[in-house]
This record gives C-alpha cells, structure tokens and sequence, in this order.
C-alpha cells in the first residue's frame, strides 16, 4: 500500500515549487534594496528558546509545537530516563526566535555597530488541527532587524511589506494594512490590567477560555471569535489611552513616516498579535475577501526585549513574516495567480535507435551552451517523441535519421510555422561550441534556439 | 543565560546563506537544461517510507533518524499509549524517499508519459555524531528520474553533475568520479552470496560489525575503514564478474555515453553506496585531498525497484544527491571559495535630525527604482555615518544638511574618487521616479547610483 504525505503536509510540485522560488527570489531581491542580507538558521531549535522568547502561556508553545528527538533520547525517554536541556528540541513554530538566537550567539550587532538586517525563507511548523490555509508545515519568508529602536526602521519594514504585495501580484485595494502600539513594559502592565478588570466586569457574556487566559494574558481576547466576546470587547479600554510619552511618539513618528511614503493604514487600537513578545509597533496585512477567516497574509512588529529574553545584550528588533500558502490563496481569491512559464528551448528525436549516440552528443552540447533542450529515454516511437515536445512546448524539434545523418544533415523542423529545413549537424556543433566554452558554468543560453536553423550549411 | 544553535547544527550566517543560494541557483540552473523542474516535499514523512524504501537494516534508518511528534502525541505516549502508523514521522535523512513518494502520490509518471524529471534542495536531518563535513542537520541539492530506464538517463545525470561541480568552481583535478554496476534483483543476490560466503572464510581478519553486518548486508564490508577488513575485502569476489547481461549492457552503455561526452570516471567494483535502495548505476565523486574522510562530496545511482517498494507502479528511477557542507569544505581546501560580492548602492547621511525625514523620502525613492541603499536608523553622528558607508562599500554617500535643502540641494560624495557636487533633490527624484513606476516589483536597478551625479540641476 502506498504511503501518503504526513497530515498537515503538502507537496509543492514543480508549477508551485517555482512560483515559491519565484515568491522567495522576488522578495529578497525587494529586502535587499533596504539592506536586508540573507541567513539561514536550524529548523529545529532547544525547545527552551521558544519557550523562552515566545512565552510558555502561548498556544503555539503550550500545545502546537513539534518535539524533534533523536532515536537515542526517544528511547531514553521512553525508559522513564530524561534528556538534557540542550538537547531538548522543537522545530521551529515561527522564524523570529532563531534568528535572534543567532544574531546573540554570533554577536552580529557588537556594540556601536550598524543594525543587523537579516531576511529568511523557508518551512515553520505547527501541530495544529489542519484546515484551509493552515497546514502543519508552510513556507514563510520573513525580515528581522536587530539594533535599532528608531521608528525609521518601522516604517520602512511596512513599506517594503507593501512593496513586496505589489510586486507579487496582490491587487492593493484588496489588502487593508492594520497598525498599533503596543506600549512598552512601562506602559503596558497598566493596560493590561484595565482590559482584565474590565473583562471581569463583564465576564458573565465571555467564554471560559477568555476568562481563563484573563489571568495569564487578556490581550488575546481581542483575537477571539466569539460573537459575546467580540462583543464585550469592542467596549474594552484602548491602548492609545495608556500609551506613555515615549511610545506615543515612537508611534506617532511610525505614522508619519508612513504618510510621507503615501501608504495607507488602519489604526487598529484591537490588534495585539498571537506572540508575547511583541513591543510598540505592530501590523498585519489581511485581504479583504475570498480567503474566509485566515485572512491575515503577513504582519509583525517590534519586539525590544526578545534579545534580552534570550540572554543577550539589549538590542531592539522588528520583524515580520508572510506565509507563502496564505499568499496562493490569496492570489487564487483576487485571480491574479500567474501560470509558471514552460521554458523547453528544443527536442532532439530520433527516427531510430541507430542514431541515439549523436542525438545524445547533440543534446549536450546545446545544454554546455544553455539551451534547455530534451530527448526521448524511453525508446518511444517518431510520433510518440512528437508528441512529447508538442507538450513540452518547444520551439524547435531536431529530427535526426540515419539517411540524412549518412551526409552529417538533420532536420529542423520550427513548431510554431511547421518549416523545415536540413542543417549540417558539425555547424551547428561549432555553433553551439561557440558558446559552450564559457557557458559550461551557468547563465542563461546568449544563443537561441532558432539560431540553429541558420546555422551555416542549412540548404 | 543565553541558548545556542542545537549540537551539530549550524547557521549559514550572510556570506554563507549567499552562497548557499548562488549553489542552489547554480545547480537549478543546470539541471533545467536537461528537462528538471523543481520540487518540494515536507521535511518528515511517516517513519515507514523510510524503513521500507532506504532499508531497516541500514545506519540511516536504525540509528540516525529524528522523530518528529507533536506535543499531543509525545503525552500519549509517555502515558504509555500508542500512536497511529501515520502519526510516526521522522525528519527526512534523504532527499530521494519523499520525491518518489510524492511521484507515487500525485502519479506524475501516468502509463506512457515522459518521465518525470525532478530537482530538490534543502535540509536533510541524520542524528549522528557531529564531526568535521557531517552535521545533524545539512543542505543538499538533489534530482530524481522517474519513468526511464535508458542509461543515457544515468549518463545525463553524472554528466550534469560533472558540470554543476565546474560551474560552481571544483578543480575538476581535485576529483574522481567512481562509477560502478550494482546489478539488479537478477544477479545481485548470487553476488551477495558470493561475497558472504567470502567473508566467512577470512573472518578471522575481520571486525566483529562487519561479521554481523555479513548476515544481512554483506556488500557493506565495503565501506568498513577498518584496515584489516579493507585489506580482506580487496579480494572479494568483484560484482562486475557477477552481472546478468541485461545489467552488463546497461552498463557498458552509460559507460559508453560518459566517454562520448569526454568524461572521465575510474570503475570502483567495490563502490556500493550506503542504501538499500540502489541498483544498477552506481556513482559517486571524491575530491582527492584536502577533507580527510569526508572525500564524497556527490553521488547517487539507479534504484528501479523503489517506487514498487513504496507501493507505486514499477517505475524505474535515477538519482544523486550532492551536500551544500562538504562542498563548501572541498572549495576551502581548494583555495577556490568565492567571496560574496557587497552590493549596497549609495547611504544617504543626515547630518542633524532635522533632514531625516527628506532622508526617509529619497531613500524611499532610490530603492523604488531598484537600488540598494541605506540610511542611520541610530542618530549616530555625521562621522560614524560616513564610517557606516564606508563600511558597507558604497560608491555614493549624499549628504542632506539643513542649510543646502533649504535651497532644494544635497551634497552627493564619490567615494572612490572622494569628488562632491552639489545636486537639485527635485531633479534626482524626478530622475529615480521614471524608474520607479515598473520597478516597484523587483529586479535591479536599470539606473546607476552615479546617474545621480548627472541629475539635471548638478552644479
């Protein structure tokens, strides 16, 4: 019987797997401009930093996360022994953790240096139930910078957020961009406790599970989707009434950047983001319709004291993430989700197995000079081997027979205008060997297919 | 305290995560000529997949895999319950097991269609012992073909393989490619019988490993670095005096086409590649100095029997897979690792508060119309600014004061040739706007930073 991918997992096959490269590609290329430098960090990480940085009382630490254990400690384990902190491991459930890790470790922002800008892109995972839009492992690519609590950084994180969208092919009058403040831990602990009180105060129309993380953390009523709740919470105290001075105008600045820059946002005095770790600034990007629930496609914020948390120096941070999977979906929904182009350049097809050896050479050397070129390996019929560039989609079919190839010719037959001409197989080699010298390395092909058909000695 | 990356993992900190995406890229760009697409399938899979397809009996398998188990599961089963058969996941130790299972899954090689030419590159996971060119957790790039048995399959694939290592910058002096003919379900096990039966009468020289290791696997003796089973094993009776005539031809004909294309390779009787999984073509490639034991930096082989073992359609395959870690080792000893290049276009310095906000702006607009630049996110003074650009290799620092933009201009700074002017910041924005509007989406910069020096209004 066959076995399937795990629950929760899905396969990019290649039309995917190339807009993913295409999504990822286009982002860097969009951070790079801002000074965003590539790092890749482990997937799995000591359970402890996420516990750590993200905060024990979280969903996805206290229930979501997968434990990466070696053969050795599971059977350790499971002989009633126990495993070494260090070597107690999660895959990682977000990439922010990992990355601070790394910028403390390598001490990459050594004091009185430039902010470090760091971008990533790759799989995070989470054991929650699987549904629409929410997978087990996805794709996020994400930025964090670490170094720099001017709001300058804020706000140009937002912008390139939103360059990104347009550059992907999200329409903007489908998006709504929500930003906050979410004080600091001077300001915040006296929020807090007002949005307790006040929920206390209405507790008979809330659901258990808020009243019980009242205690722990009231904020994340806010993100429940209980209609009573909902409710209640409409009426709760706003954080814009407990901002102290420093993170009103840290606030206020992040604003005004974003007008000169010409982005619209939405103050949104509700948004407190699932993590603990988050400070001050805070945004999410949602589109507007045909995605249901999970509509947020990507958000993040400033999170000053998550350097410190992991036992770092202070060193403030903002990041953010866009998931890949939210973002197909989203481009399905608005319609705008591009087909990958097929790019096969030629298909050398043999009328027998007489001249497979040539077509073989043949093959090779218009790949050394970098064409995407194909042929049959599977002893197919003429026809058959048609058939295949015809749905491979090439330009040009390379027809090499034992009668013409007696005189060194072959026939090259144009897919598109069905024009046939017979070219002299050793110019058309010094033609490719042209450029196959400096082309065994990479790059894209500097000569086109078609140049085949005049090649010198086509008759 | 602070928490460090897990053991034997490792962070591709900027100059390294550069390079890893130009290898990949390099690679991808390769393969596409001979007809890859890209996929991606998740980091684990159910356990089984791996104990059925890489082997039970193997290190990989019995030893060196991670489990993956969600915190639910991980409480069930230290409550001494049982999970579910497709509960039981293990981080992938390979790349090949999950792409044929993914072919299996998405049929992607239906009754009579082309084969399906697969490319992958990421993380694979092995909880070994870390040492020097083996990690826990390491990057490869690897490909799968899936429906063909030709050999000009096999020989496409070494011969790609030979051009990656020459793009990416590998002496091809430095190394060799083994190449050998495992044979098929036909003659292997007489083979294996053979080399069993050989063994017991010399056991006496050999480790106690290898003599277990004879009743299950024998052909692994082969890898044994212990000197006194090396020396035995010399003898061995060789699998190229074993092969049916169906394997013989198969194998004459790659050899065949690798000599038609100019590739040199040294027949290895006794290279057997670690799993179960291979028959026929086996191959791998060694650098000859410099890596001690870790001298494989790439192989693979033919394993026509996996996609049955998986439960699929019989589906004969092609593989290799070659390490991102051992290359960059291969490259060092070498002398041959190139540096990443720096490209940050221009910094544009403040040199009091008041200006930041035009900063903000022009800054804003350069990178709009594709360049890469940067400004203080830190209030540091006008010196450490010219530190900071200095240090990140621009060619253009512009400098706004508040007396020049009280007249609309800026101080723009060579500084290679140290030259100043002065130019209109209107004019300089006009001129980055008429790239700006198509380049909000990405690619680079179709205008230089020095175009700035030109801007109409330049005194």
């Amino acid at each position: 019987m066959a076995i399937n991918s795990p629950e929760g997992t899905r396969d990019l096959l290649p039309d995917e797997a190339k807009f993913w490269a295409h999504f990822r590609d286009t982002a860097f290329g969009i951070f790079a401009r801002y000074g965003y430098q590539p790092i890749e960090t482990p997937l799995f990480e000591q359970t402890d930093l996420f516990v750590r940085g993200i905060g024990q009382a979280t969903d996805v630490v206290s229930k979501e996360m997968f434990t990466a254990i070696s053969g050795e400690n599971f059977k350790r384990v499971m002989e009633g022994g126990t495993i070494k902190a260090k070597s107690r491991l999660s895959l990682r459930p977000e990439g922010t953790a990992g990355v601070v890790r790394a910028v403390v470790q390598h001490d990459l922002v050594p004091q009185g240096a430039a902010p470090a800008k760091l971008m990533y892109a790759g799989p995070m995972f989470r054991a929650e139930r699987p549904q629409k839009g929410r997978q087990r492992m996805f794709n996020q690519v994400g930025i964090e910078c670490l170094g720099a609590e001017d709001p300058s950084v804020d706000a140009e994180g937002i912008i390139m957020l939103m360059r990104f969208y347009a550059a992907i092919g999200v329409p903007m009058d489908a998006t709504r961009l929500l930003v906050n403040s979410m004080g600091c831990e001077q300001c915040r602990p006296k929020y807090r406790e007002a949005v307790r009180e006040y929920m206390n105060a209405h507790a008979e129309h809330m659901c258990e599970e808020c009243m019980r993380r009242a205690e722990i953390n009231p904020l994340r009523a806010f993100d429940c989707k209980n209609p009573g709740c909902a409710e209640v919470m409409e009426g709760a105290p706003k954080i814009s009434d407990y901002l102290c001075d420093d993170c009103r105008e840290h606030y206020q600045a992040v604003k005004t950047y974003l007008d000169g820059a010409g982005i619209s946002y939405i103050e949104d005095p509700t948004l407190v983001r699932g993590l603990d770790y988050y400070t001050r600034t805070v945004f999410e990007v949602q589109v507007v319709e045909g995605m249901g629930s999970q509509s947020a496609i990507g958000g993040g914020g400033r999170y000053d004291k998550l350097a410190e948390i992991e036992g770092g120096r202070p060193t403030p941070g903002l990041g953010f993430a866009l998931g890949f999977e939210r973002m197909v979906l989203a481009l399905e929904a608005a319609g705008t989700l591009a087909d990958s182009p097929k790019r096969v350049d030629g298909y050398i097809a043999c009328v027998d197995p007489s001249v497979r050896a040539t077509a073989f050479d043949l093959v090779c050397a218009a790949r050394d000079a970098g064409l995407s070129v194909e042929m049959d390996h599977q002893g197919k019929s003429l026809k058959s081997q048609f058939k295949m560039a015809d749905k491979l989609g090439v330009r040009v079919v390379i027809v090499l027979g034992p009668d013409e190839l007696a005189q060194g010719k072959a026939r090259v037959r144009n897919m598109t205008t069905h024009a046939e001409r017979l070219v002299d197989i050793a110019a058309a080699k010094r033609l490719l060997a042209q450029f196959g010298g400096n082309l065994v390395g990479g790059g894209a092909a500097p000569v086109s297919i078609d140049a085949l058909f005049d090649a010198e000695g086509a008759e």
